[in-house]
């Protein structure tokens, strides 16, 4: 997946966007306007990631820079809503989820930090996507709004890839020991049958709703064993 | 909801939290470090959000900054998972959804930019969340992760509006009580002083985690009564 500036103007946002790339597993950074806005201030602010600025690609056109890709998607801070058919866009949540479909090379392209992009730009895209932000102050800050799209992206591919396998919650197993732990604890104790039961109920939903570890299941059995 | 930043070193920094504040609705910023940090840079990069950075409160420690709120939210981007069991991260989604259940005042931690927050600090909150970010370059710039974090509660809580939320948590007393009960129970229990306060600690994360409501609370402390 490829990100794309069109004429960024200030070098910090284009270093920033390029640390932000790194952070969720974003290689490809192409720029529409000249290669003087990748100076020292930008490397200084890309930190870990100088490498996607010294790969980073030049463009003298908007066209030029998307003329290879397969699918293209606009961002936009416009709160557009219903006043342009054209502009009615779609959020983050809904673009990590259609991303996961498509197939190609895929460009993510964000404007200039003042205006934006242009109509006849977002009109030659697939997509538009809008942040939601408060009508006090929509306008966000360039590498912001990339830090929020790309997270938006990668957190729902990770979220995906282990669906099945959920590194952190307890097996099936690991909870039915700790909660069977608790209940032989329970009936041990000089309590009324009826408060028995309640405090086995709240256990459980308490294991349940938590999303307990294996590792926190077992350390925690040892509150209920009989010393 | 409150955004507490503990001892940032760049000012430009807190311009930029203060920016993305005003962009997702959030209004108040305490900071634990001196008021020099709000010079012109923060004002530069605060663009329309001044106000916020005029009305800040700054506190000398970390126990001042947080001691009236009700609900404390570390964040870290250090990516724990089962290694530390101290420190199991829920993800920002889960945070969203989770905040739309909590009453009273609530603060949201983050650290300092190289170090983070310290265990100690970490220990006192009672929810840590983790931005999930590729492990070639985990660290983001401080105030990417605040736009992250913010975007997602914001962003949550705007789908959420009109749905009918069912509040069901107990009072902070109601918990404490509850975790008080739990950590007397241990603390006569014949096991090694590590494997107690391990207990202590997973059984306060279970408690916060899962949403105990008031009635659940009180049912459950029965299972800790000395017979």
């Amino acid at each position: 997946m490829i990100v794309i500036l069109v004429n960024p103007k200030y070098s910090g946002n284009v270093g920033s966007v390029a640390r932000v790339m790194k952070n969720f597993d974003f290689e490809e950074l192409r720029i529409v306007g000249s290669k003087e806005i990748v100076n020292n201030e930008a490397y200084m602010m890309a930190m870990h990631a100088k490498d996607i600025l010294d790969r980073a690609k030049f463009y003298k056109t908007f066209d030029d820079a998307i003329k290879d890709l397969d699918f293209i998607i606009a961002t936009s801070g416009a709160r557009g809503g219903d006043r342009n058919l054209k502009r009615v866009p779609i959020t983050p949540k809904e673009l990590a989820k259609k991303i996961l479909e498509i197939k190609g090379k895929i460009g993510i392209v964000f404007g200039r930090e003042d205006d934006g992009l242009r109509n006849e730009e977002i009109d030659k895209c697939d997509l538009l996507v809008s942040i939601p932000t408060s009508q006090k102050y929509p306008i966000m800050n360039l590498s912001h709004a990339v830090a929020v799209i790309l997270y938006e992206i990668y957190s729902t591919k990770v979220e995906n890839k282990f669906l099945d396998i959920n590194i952190r919650e307890a097996s099936k197993e690991d909870k039915e020991l700790l909660i069977k732990k608790f209940n032989e604890f329970i009936e041990k104790k000089d309590l009324p049958e009826h408060k028995k039961e309640l405090c086995k109920i709240i256990f459980k939903r308490l294991v349940n709703r938590a999303f307990i570890s294996g590792k926190e299941a077992w350390a925690l059995m040892n509150a209920f064993k009989s010393d």
